[in-house]
Parts: C-alpha cells; structure tokens; sequence
C-alpha cells in the first residue's frame, strides 16, 4: 500500500478567479505585500499498484485534471 | 518576492464527502487498489514579506483553513 500526492494547479495564463478572490480577501484582511495568488488542489490516494506514480498520473488524464486549464504533478508519500 | 505553497487538508476523522466522490469516480472508472482518497486545497502565494512563512501561517489562521476541520502546513517555494 502507498500513498501518492497529487498537485493540481491552474496554468499559467489561465485565469483563477478563487485565487483572485482569496488575494482580495487577504489584503481586506490588512495582509500588504501580496502580489500572487493561485488555488488548486491537492489529492492524497491510498493505492495498490505495482507503479502509483504511474497508476496516479492515469487517474490525472482520465479524471483529476483538466489538461486544458490545469497542470498536475504527483509526488510518492513516505 | 518569496513564493510560499500553503497545503489545506481535512483533519484525519473528518468526513470527506468530496474524497469519497472522487474514490467513487476513479472505482466506476476501474481504478481498483485504492482504499482511501482525500481532497484538500493547495494555495501558492507570492509575498513580499520579512518572515514570508510566518506571514503564510498567519493568512492561514485568519482565511485559509478552517482549523475546526482542517490542518494546513507552509512550505517555502525556490
């Protein structure tokens, strides 16, 4: 059994407007000194595989991601 | 300008209804082997700030995360 990390993020020139919101929301908030904010998501699997890197990358393609707006990376966990 | 990544993911024991939606979709797509998959958030932030980390924990404490429900870790970018 491993653990994978998923990293899905907005690509650069896309636009992000959560990102957008949470950068108006921080300097309401009196944060100064920001100058970029980007949302995404991060995905934690528990998986079976002979390869999870491999099996999670699949998953990005067919699910997790939107390749046209989105990038993802996955990481092995401990 | 430092770049800071803030990772958000539910506490362990917290229902995470959006984990389970998506272990629902990848088993119907015919992923099998996995046993447990978590959503959480990742936010990049670009700060100009003395401490960037310290100022990134603090945002979290103040709108990030929920620390009812969530947990968050800092991490420094390049």
């Amino acid at each position: 059994m491993s653990r994978v990390a998923v990293t899905v993020m907005p690509r650069q020139g896309v636009l992000d407007p959560q990102g957008q919101a949470v950068h108006g929301a921080l300097e309401r908030l009196g944060f100064s000194g920001v100058s970029d904010v980007r949302v995404g998501k991060r995905i934690e699997i528990e998986i079976d595989a002979p390869d999870p890197v491999e099996a999670a990358e699949e998953m990005c393609d067919r699910l997790l991601a939107n390749a046209l707006i989105e990038d993802y990376s996955v990481e092995p966990l401990s």
